[in-house]
């Protein structure tokens, strides 16, 4: 017999087992999980009387709140799909991103209503226009909404393979594409969380990481799943963890590198108050052994490094803890966990190839392609055949990450297939040279992407923003690389520069660096 | 994307991943995942080549072994099913498993070789006969064939809802039913414990529970999901258990409340060197306050209370721990820890219900029947529409478990829906009544059945095993149950016998001590 796997299951039974237990904690308000699914069904049917119906999109634009949280119950439960957008991004791209899905409501936090305001005129198909929190002429209101709405909507009967939700990636050289993910897709990273990071009815989560960043890791529906505690933060500063995690008593959190290091380097009371057993999720670039070690001994937190990307609902992979790691030197412990590591029990295969689409040898050198396979994978890009095709080939999501594979089958990413430098048919990782540019006292941030060269094919070139009050000259910055790299893998150029071009997440726009503005004729 | 969900995906994983951990210990005998699955697929080739094909049935009479614990991987990986057939039945009960189940091939441990020879004759359907140990003059060798075979077999692509096994129930009133597990079932049963039990790759799990018993409560596929070792115990006795508990490091088993009673009697210097975070599965009775005292106490472990039945793959529920059980004292924690529980994270809903369907109130008095429905349930039983039918109506497995819920959403079991007694209108709980007999000092085994009765309809009737060199009379046992329980509890009547017929699997055949042989006309 066979029932849908979608996170709805999820809720029916928190509702049923943990009516009194707290669901979400924002600010000053509490909900219980009765009060939280109450509010939930009450803008289900808030949504159906505006006309909402099974498959339409209902966009968002907020911050980590109950109410954005509330969309991935609400919307979901009467055959909708929440397309949660990415708030730091800017009027023109939420103009693309509501028309592309075709939102006929879109619902927005106070921060950005005249944001929205500005391009109102441009959003022929969105028919209603909700404020989430606060009163603004030409706004229907969310809680009055709620307020007046009845709890009992009509339910919808879920498909497994049905669209849950659509997230918009914050594409570096491309329109964002929007990535459909089914309930089976959320349903089966959850567990995969659930069983890899032990998660119980005690755990309490909090929400430093977007919940529009594919779908917060799923963690939207992963804490409600084990009866936990969802703890909303509405600005992430060192500050405001700290005062949570001890507040709170916040058992697990999922931050990225450079909260981390934030975290790693707070004053010493902050960090002894919050000294306990917490869970630590974090993805991207791996911290350094120093801030590893500064979490794990001076705090007492655990961390685990996870890997994966919207477009696999997001986990393919985690290093996994062994046995064995414990026997390890602690640098040799921040080199293990700084691989993104292995398959989880339920996101499927994991390989890394070639371009014959062979596997390439466990010998943590040989550069490949990650790809993967599994019940993870989107189901495609929403109104995007074309780049549906070009992600999945064969049955297979091309990640575009370039990365070894160790003697333990532990996967360990060297960079993004396109920003490999191919010099003199030798590969060279962008992100090795810009590790070591890092580690020079001067620089304060680099990219690396690869020029032509007339003799080489290729060869890298260096971009470096200086640290205030420092000062290095090209021919230092080339012998320090040659120090700690092959002497291929040396920039052949340098070029010092204000800043660097970046996305609205954050991401360094490397096309634009080999791009007309910075290119200069090559010898 | 989807991929099928099916055990065989934790097998292809933990195959990659874990190729130098340890397996399977058997005695002397140690395989690493490598060699085990090699051996898989040696056998699985060597199945082929003896013409088995997808759908196909291979049955297997075997003692907790390696060679049983392979069939759960060589059998599914060409499509074919599994039947694991309970080893103490008797050899009528084999010729009617092999019969019903059509298996083309029986795999036979050396221990039952003879029985199956005495019926060989009455087996028309099975081609070959193979000896999963030693020789013998008509059988083929396991170990040989697989010595002689390719590990390259022809693998079969999965539907995860085609049929992994075919579990035959021992029912106590009517011939044995085929229960078909599916991939399906049997992937998401496996994943409910990994979320609840919170296994990872440092579990060593000792196979006191046999593997026959609906898949060994799926941890055949459980532990290898999570690259645990399996440590087979052939033989069951306290004794054993202790020496492989210390000995090969266990962390986690499954226990029949009788074996937990001699574990948690046993003498205090094997309880002292077995002291342990050991996690300990139960199902069935829960043990009383005292042995639970003693098991966390002495023994250091932490008993989790589950329920299910081969039917549902098996767990429909777990007695989840919870905060606040912390707080209660010892006799109230033994009162909690005998619930049933609640519906796991995977294994769908849970209902208690009266005759009309309706849920009943949550007061921990009102009697209904425990229903579920989910992934857990299974495909229905091979070759029986009519049984099918019977026990899943409107999408509802019916357990035929006579439950009560408590305040807190807990299901504790009180009997089997037809052992209820209605006397006088009113419910009796032949288990209760069961219970306090227990209770009284000259009482071994009892068991309750109603009867009819004139006026009240029925009235209990007691059947009461003494123990040896005690005694008692028939009105001090009416008298010392009317100390405990309401007065229409009473035994109406009370018989003391030498014991109590049973099943192979050691449940009581109530309907035999209702039928003619201790039927007594009553007034």
């Amino acid at each position: 017999m066979e029932t849908p796997l979608t996170p709805l299951e999820f809720a029916r039974r928190s509702k049923k087992l943990y009516p009194e237990r707290t669901a979400v904690i924002d600010g000053s308000i509490r909900l219980t999980y009765n009060q939280f699914f109450e509010r939930c069904d009450r803008w289900s049917s808030g949504l159906q009387d505006l006309g909402i119906r099974p498959a339409d999109r209902v966009a968002y634009i907020a911050t980590n709140t109950h109410a954005e949280l509330e969309s991935f119950y609400s919307v979901p439960q009467i055959g909708a799909i929440v397309v949660p957008i990415n708030y730091r991004l800017s009027a023109s791209e939420f103009l693309y991103i509501i028309n592309h899905s075709g939102a006929r409501i879109v619902c927005v936090h106070a921060d950005y209503l005249e944001t929205v305001d500005s391009i109102r005129d441009k959003l022929p198909g969105v028919e209603y226009f909700i404020s989430l929190e606060g009163h603004k002429e030409g706004w229907l209101e969310y809680e009055a909404i709620i307020e007046t709405s009845s709890p009992c909507f009509t339910p919808y009967i879920v498909n497994e393979l049905d669209i849950i939700s659509i997230n918009y990636t914050s594409g570096t050289t491309a329109k964002p594409k929007g990535v459909m993910i089914s309930h089976r897709n959320a349903y089966l990273n959850t567990i995969g969380t659930l069983i890899h990071c032990h998660l119980s009815v005690n755990d309490r989560y909090l929400w430093t990481l977007p919940m529009f960043h594919a779908n917060g890791w799923t963690f939207v529906w992963t804490i409600t799943a084990c009866g936990g505690t969802h703890i909303c933060l509405r600005k992430v500063t060192t500050e405001n963890i700290f005062e949570l995690i001890v507040a709170e008593k916040v058992t697990i959190f999922c931050a990225a590198p450079t909260i981390l290091i934030g975290l790693a380097n707070a004053d010493k009371s902050l960090k002894k108050r919050a000294f306990g057993s917490i869970q630590l999720l974090t993805a991207g670039a791996p911290p350094a052994a120093a801030t590893l070690e500064r979490l794990e001994h001076d705090l007492g937190w655990k961390l685990l490094h996870v890997y994966g990307m919207t477009e696999t609902a997001p986990f393919i992979s985690i290093c996994e803890p062994r046995p064995e790691h414990d026997l390890l030197t602690e640098q040799e412990l921040a080199n293990v966990k700084a691989r993104q590591g292995v398959e989880l029990i339920t996101s499927g295969e994991l390989k890394v190839v070639d371009e014959e689409d062979q596997e390439v040898p466990w010998d943590g050198k040989t550069i490949g392609e990650i790809i993967a396979r599994g019940n993870v994978v989107m189901k495609g890009y929403y109104n995007d055949l074309e780049a549906t095709q070009k992600a999945i080939r064969n049955g297979w999501m091309h990640t575009g990450d370039a990365a070894v594979v160790h003697h333990d089958g532990y996967v360990e990413i060297r960079d993004r297939i396109k920003d490999i430098i191919i010099s003199g048919g030798e590969n060279i990782s962008s992100v090795e040279v810009e590790c070591v540019l890092l580690r020079h006292p001067a620089v304060m941030e680099s990219a690396v992407v690869g020029m032509p060269h007339k003799k080489w094919g290729e060869s890298p070139h260096a971009f470096i923003v200086l640290r205030d009050n420092e000062f290095a000259t090209e021919d230092e910055i080339k012998e320090f690389v040659g120090q700690h790299l092959a002497s291929f893998k040396k920039p052949k150029w340098v070029s010092f520069v204000k800043e660097l071009p970046k996305t609205a997440t954050g991401k360094i726009q490397k096309y634009l660096l080999r791009g007309n503005k910075y290119a200069i004729v090559k010898q």
